[in-house]
């Protein structure tokens, strides 16, 4: 359950003030981070605390992470110039941190830990836009005006994923996650045309790794198919789509991950039930399902929720 | 092409300082700003100056429009009292300055006029929120905590849609559309239960009165068949989708509507043609398609490229 942290009270106490990006480059801190919600909610993985800007402020774009807005870019990619901002990774360098916080946990966790970067069209569209959007104007503007630019700077975002997520597959990461979280915000003439060669690109460099590759994105009903062919073991579905239609749209060689309403889980524990029973029994359908929510945990979800709805899945789906 | 207006240099220049609903009430200037983008683009239909949120306010809810906000409303629905502060809507007498604008255009307009309402769940989630959301959290949460009396909200704002868009019939628009733009953030399951009740209510309530029905949402690939059972002769399709996946979940009886991506027209004319050529020709398989935005004009377009879209357009569809 990814972002389960910000509503913990364990987590809020030691957080303190500094910003998430000083945060995440304190190792021991990110690693007690990482495993707060593991302690707390007997889940049966951990995923990393960081952030997929992480890889792009190592490098030297600006980028500060802004309470309640998300990700700021202080001089938001304009033109080919641009370009030569973006830098390979040396990630031993830039992100060692990340790598200590890796391996850290490998000999702390009982429970494999996944890694994860954030995939070139979603990290794109903070460069370009120069933080959080909801029409992506000036992304698709780019796309459309100089898809040569735009593919250019998609393989360069590539390179800079697959760096990333090597050097923590190499740290001790046990599987990787790569988040278009807003993928499902192209169409999917524009999805198949500009997007899925790059992240294409970092999947199939990952695929000597043996690490199992995850593909996430929300609203994603549309390109839900291409993702799965862009070559990950497992794709994430949001609540939109049933399990069901997702089984089908992406074949029976893909496994399933999510599909709880993150918003359901406001509601009380009582409600969240038979919406984990419907997800559960259509889930059966896939080859595999890996039960998640659809989405990032809110900050306001009751943890006693949580704890309780992972103790369900685990009964409910116990041999 | 809906919020066509916000990018003309003519409407900012009557437009004024008031707010939103200020203009929408004096029907001499909401019906200059209704016809501003008819004149500059030659569109086939022109969209009522309103806004979904009128008849809410004409009730004594409490709204405002805040300019980069949208709807904003000082006490939001919380519990079972809030229920009494939807009374039904005299229309006559609430908003008769809406159905005086639509008598001025009426006789001013030589294209058939669109008038509107806003579908109960997407009223309901502003009234819930108190404002624009990107998670639904309070509305998720009210819809699974308490659904009897989420039930009871949708059927009183079903009311008031009906009586908006019956005495906009009764005035003399020629079409009506139902927006429910935001039904995309909800899963099939808890469309299909808490939402299409209510929007199959309201389109029912307009069947005898020979105006065509259009039901609109973004983001509904995975509802749009429940949104078509819901009774309209033409339903809305966002760019997601291509119409050929569209025309397949809806069938043969239903017209399409929409599906250029807005931000595609930041990206200049050259880069819209191959866009609509390719739309022009996957709605050829619908029985039939209303070439338009997938959603509304947004504010940094550039007037003239719109003006050479339309062009475009009848040029390709002349017959």
């Amino acid at each position: 359950m990814r972002q389960a942290g910000r509503s913990l009270p364990e987590y809020r106490a030691i957080r303190g003030t500094e910003s998430i990006l000083e945060a995440i480059s304190h190792p021991e801190l990110a690693a007690e981070i990482t495993m707060q919600p593991v302690r707390r909610y007997g889940v049966d993985a951990a995923i990393l605390f960081s952030d997929i800007v992480v890889p792009l402020a190592a490098i030297g774009v600006g980028v500060e992470i802004v309470a309640g807005k998300g990700p700021v870019i202080a001089e938001p990619f304009r033109s080919r110039a641009d370009l030569a901002r973006i830098r390979p990774l040396e990630a031993s360098i830039d992100t060692a941190y990340v790598l200590d916080t890796v391996k850290i946990l490998r000999s702390e966790l009982d429970v494999p830990l996944i890694g994860f970067a954030g995939a070139p069209f979603t990290v794109g569209s903070y460069f370009i836009e120069g933080g959080a959007t909801r029409t992506f104007a000036k992304t698709k503007s780019l796309m459309h005006n100089d898809p040569a630019l735009f593919m250019e700077l998609m393989d360069l975002l590539a390179d800079l994923a697959i760096d990333s997520l090597t050097s923590q597959i190499d740290a001790g990461v046990a599987a990787v996650q790569l988040f278009d979280s807003w993928a499902g915000a192209l169409s999917r003439a524009d999805y198949q045309r500009f997007v899925l060669p790059s992240s294409t690109k970092v999947l199939a460099a990952l695929e000597g790794t043996g690490a199992p590759r995850i593909h996430f994105g929300v609203d994603t009903g549309e390109i839900i198919d291409l993702m799965a062919e862009a070559g990950a073991e497992v794709i994430g579905v949001d609540w939109r789509m049933p399990l069901t239609t997702a089984a089908l749209r992406v074949g029976q060689s893909t496994t399933l991950q999510g599909n709880l309403d993150p918003a359901v889980c406001l509601a009380g524990y009582e409600a969240v039930v038979p919406e984990a029973r419907r997800i559960l029994a259509e889930g059966a359908v896939a080859r595999a399902h890996i039960f998640n929510l659809g989405h990032g945990v809110l900050p306001e979800t009751d943890p006693d929720v949580l704890a309780r709805l992972v103790e369900f899945v685990h009964e409910s789906t116990r041999l």
